[in-house]
């Protein structure tokens, strides 16, 4: 009996698919999912489906509504500052309390992953900046040694990429390859409260970036 | 076909029954869950039992070992740690930002629900005093407007309480409403960084707190 009920990596790998499905535009937002469709394409039984789904509910990418389907989520805009909001305070409180375990080698790492960056944005490569980008706050983000946090920020960072598949501001990517040039100066000055602050009052503002904001979530509500 | 797909509010009513199982003992840390009998006790099948337990183990509560079972997590000394930083992060930065949402209403309910606890406290109601404590520290929480502050903490803040039953620590308790009053003074007295750092530095530091935090959860092993 247990050895049919739980098949985790089976989930995963589903979960993994309809996430795909959304970055690159299979699955739209504000779409119907069609499960049968899905489960006949993957060749599963609704079984590992639904457990992803559930998953993917709790991580708010879908809504579940009983007896009707399954719907994947909008981005309002109002997510996208909540997102924010919580991502700036988080990020800054990590670089305040973890400023004395950052190394030579954490900066070195940085200043690579800013210029990866940059080339990424030169090359157009929006899956891999995004990829990059999630690499260059890893590298501070992990120094709390608390899981906590990016359980928590992953999925939301995930979120505010979501649907957007190769479009994306040339301008508003370069300028925040210039936040984390501005960033890694003041971590070499040890000035832990302004790179802080840098991270929360600008990088991660909603108001600072609201016009980028409305433009680039517009742009997707076209696509 | 969609029809049988998803009950959702089946699926939550399962999910309240195993975590009040957890913080009444009857489904104790580490233990296996008996998945037959409990779908046998709630007269339910097999589906919504599953869907609450990877609710749950998204969530930090349950650990699913395929083809072997479900585990009720243990929590470690670290993962107290953990929460303990998360919470004071994030609280502390939810005053900071919304000091200037909080009115004399809001004051008078603290005060209000602080005078509640140190009855739960003299009153051994350990039950009620868990929700007077939530209820405390939403009242500022919700100030956020940001959903995805609650939605992070909730779960970490009862995994905190499981396994407890009706023992506490009568000192830690009253310490605990010791600090809601300072915490309020300092409300008053229109100083947010000082009501702040009562909250991050006193009230969810893990070493200000570390006896008792140890003492707390070695009861529970014994229990």
């Amino acid at each position: 009996m247990k050895s049919q009920l739980f098949v985790v990596s089976l989930r995963e790998q589903v979960y993994e698919y309809l996430r795909n499905e959304m970055t690159t535009g299979s699955l739209t937002s504000g779409s119907t999912i069609n499960l049968t469709k899905i489960a006949e394409q993957l060749g599963i039984s609704k079984t590992p489906l639904r457990d992803a789904l559930i998953h993917l509910e709790i991580e708010g990418f879908v809504t579940i509504l009983p007896r009707r389907g399954v719907m994947v989520n909008a981005l309002a805009l109002n997510d996208v500052k909540n997102a924010y909001e919580a991502i700036g305070i988080i990020e800054a409180a990590i670089i305040l309390d973890c400023f004395d375990k950052i190394t030579s080698a954490h900066i070195s790492r940085l200043e690579e992953l800013n210029e990866r960056m940059i080339k990424d944005v030169q090359t157009n490569d929006f899956s891999r900046l995004f990829k990059t980008n999630l690499a260059f706050h890893n590298v501070f983000n992990t120094l709390s040694g608390n899981p906590l946090f990016n359980k928590f920020m992953l999925p939301i960072k995930h979120r505010l990429y979501d649907f957007q598949g190769q479009s994306y501001i040339h301008d508003w990517e370069l300028k925040n390859c210039e936040e984390h040039s501005l960033f890694i100066n003041f971590l070499k000055q040890e000035n832990p409260r302004s790179a802080a602050m840098i991270l929360k009052d600008f990088h991660w503002s909603y108001s600072v970036n609201e016009a980028f904001i409305k433009q680039f979530y517009a742009m997707t509500e076209q696509n």
